[in-house]
């Protein structure tokens, strides 16, 4: 049988791990701008394609991390509880 | 029968699988964005479809990946749930 | 007759995939975005009108994917909810 | 006679059907956008006119989805409900 | 006498069919700006009216569907309600 | 003597038909928009004034409906409330 | 005496009456932008004063319908409330 | 000696009464940027000086309604509350 | 000694106050923006001085009106209030 | 000892009190917004100094009114609150 | 030993004077847009560099003011609480 | 053994510190966009460099100033706070 | 046995260890800006690829810091946290 | 065993820290525009880059101090507490 306590503690844990997942927001808008300035900045020059995509994804690497941190608390909320 | 615990945090888990998938609207923004001025620039320059398409999937499918990490959360609330 | 503990897992399940499927938001101002640089586009360069809706249709397409995931999600919890 | 637990489901499903359906705002407005664009692009290229509009409307077309996801979980909810 | 089971059931499906029906701002801006970008169009080439009015109509009327799903699922609420 | 359980009804029903009329705010926005690019045409170009003003109402016309929806939502509501 | 049921539907039939008449915003903010795209016009082309007024006006008395429904529900939720 | 039903339904009017006065922000925001572009227009064609603040004004009253609309709603749950 | 009902009905007065005066946020950044607005005008055609501030003026009062609303049904509630 | 009917009054008190003083932000953004257009405008024409400033500052007056109703509210909430 | 009456008045003031100071956000974002702006224009005239700043500081001077506002609320919250 | 009073106090005092120190999102966002501002105006300028900078530091000083208000007011509700 | 208190503290601390990595939406949106931003650079000169993606960098390390702050926080308040 | 007063002080705690942290939202959104243009402006000047990283790297240290106000107030909530 499951304690009343144990049931809150839960609820709380998986709340907080929907909402951890969230802050992959910031990094969704931000990397498809940078997305679209990349294809945009290609039609342009195409012979910088490989400058331009490596810049980009540079970029965008350095923003996934933030995505990167929620999905990590996410996680550790889910498995790695220590307290559930 | 089921236990009012169990009740609560089923409950709570299945909220915050709802929370988790929302992290799915940066990115549908983001790479509507890029879908956009994909298209613009494939209008500007047709002769780089080829290469504005291959930039703008390549960081769409970065900025996807906020969106999956929440899709992952959401499922694993829903099924691999640790708790109930 | 129906328990008060099913009815909380019920309709925390219920209000969760109504949440989901509201990550649709993102992809469709996203995808209307994107639909009316297309038109833009072919506008000013009808000749190339092969190329933008491919380009526009291929971007979208990964655009749709989060919603498809809010809508996934949803039903899963209506459906398949492995809880009630 | 109405149980409460009963009761309790049926609110809860039905502000979840309200919910699902709010997604369509994305598709409002973005479909909204491509309407506006594509009546600029007609106006400045009326020879392009049928070109214009396919592509306007393969656009919306997509963006629809998302809105129509949500109508489906809606409608799912009060008709389909698995539940109550 | 009124139930406070039914009561609650009612109360749950008023405030999710006022919540449903708000699913019409998004088309109520969008199409307001289409209106406006069409009246702009016209004053441009007044000899394309025709074609600039019969396009932002076709845009709008696609993007009045998201309005139309939020009106059903409301008016289903109040009086198509299976459950009270 | 009123009873609880009716009072409950009503007061979510009153809630959900002022929450239901908000969905004029789109309309309004997107209206005041065509008005004030309809003034700027008509401005610009005097001589289509009949034109500018008859696309303008005509765009305005269809973004009205998402309004009219909310207030014939709000009426139900209140006058042809089938519970209470 | 006034009994607790009855105060709560009054309390619930205030509260909604507040909210429905803020959907006064959107035309505020529209009209508003009328009126200055109107001052412009007016500005730039003093002698089309007539042409531009009459068409901001109309536009603007549009979009003040979705202000007056929202007085209006407000205004039967306080006089014309057929449940208190 | 006041009864808790009525202060209830006092306390739910007052609040009503707080959230109706705020549709004004909407006009404020409007009339804030007609005055601004109105004072734009003066400053580049003063010799239009009367017609421009006579459009601004004219714009700006229409859009002053709503915010009237919130002001009288709000002074009849105060001192015409039909039910306190 | 002070009644449990007529506190409840203070507090809720209290905070109705407080939300009222927020409606003065709109016509705060209307009139700063008509003030840089005017400030701008005024570089540019130092000359015309004058005219410029009074149209600003005359706008900004407009606007204000919406702010004063907010600030009498304020007052009104804390020593008008006709119910504590 | 405090009552608790007492205590009720004072936190809805103190919570309004702070409500009503966000009311400056509107005011803040404003004024922030014309400081920058004034120092941008001294920039273009330091011989304008003394009329854009005097501008600036008469425009942010009126604005700061906004500011000053929040602060009164305020203030009268604390130390000339006619209830507790 | 403190008392449950006077624990909610103080959690009552607590949170309002946290509130309360919240309305340096627009002072804040309002400064900062000046200080660009001043940085700017210093930058295209360094010769007007002291008027420029003067003028700055001046604006940021006034919307200084609701910061201030929010502070002394804030203060006077906390030590000069009348109530507590 | 803590009291529940006493509890709740702290509670509400925590919670208000976390809320009084967020007021440093307007001064986080107004001085970035001076540093972005500075930034290129210095690449535009370089030999004004000193001039923009101190400008830049100046406007950005007066704005930091609102964070630090939130700053001190969450210090003064967690070591100064006169009531736990 | 898990007490009720424990439980209470537990999912407060896992609630606010969701909410703390939120703050990494504000580097996200801010490190895509800059990555589009860098992405248009190189395009537009490819010579300066190094300097453009080290200053790029550079700005992005700073910016991810206060993503970092919300990781921190968050783990700290699930591994590190002294209280349970 | 933990009381339940104490607990309650702790989720107080614990939330207030993750609100805390937010703070850092802005500052990432700032700092990530200045690195946007900073990257920008070293493109179209590279030989000035020494002297933008300087200015921009000033500003957004500047810009950092509000993250840090958010982490140190976290920071004491959690380990400094003198409550708990």
């Amino acid at each position: 049988m499951m304690e009343l306590g144990q049931a809150i503690a839960i609820a709380g844990s998986a709340i907080g791990a929907g909402i951890a997942v969230i802050s992959g927001i910031g990094a969704g808008i931000g990397q498809g701008y940078a997305a679209g300035k990349g294809a945009e900045a290609v039609g342009n020059q195409p012979e910088a394609k490989g400058d331009i995509i490596s810049t980009m994804l540079l970029g965008a690497a350095v923003a996934e991390s933030t995505g990167i941190y929620g999905l990590v608390i996410s996680i550790i909320l889910i498995f790695a509880n220590p307290w559930v």
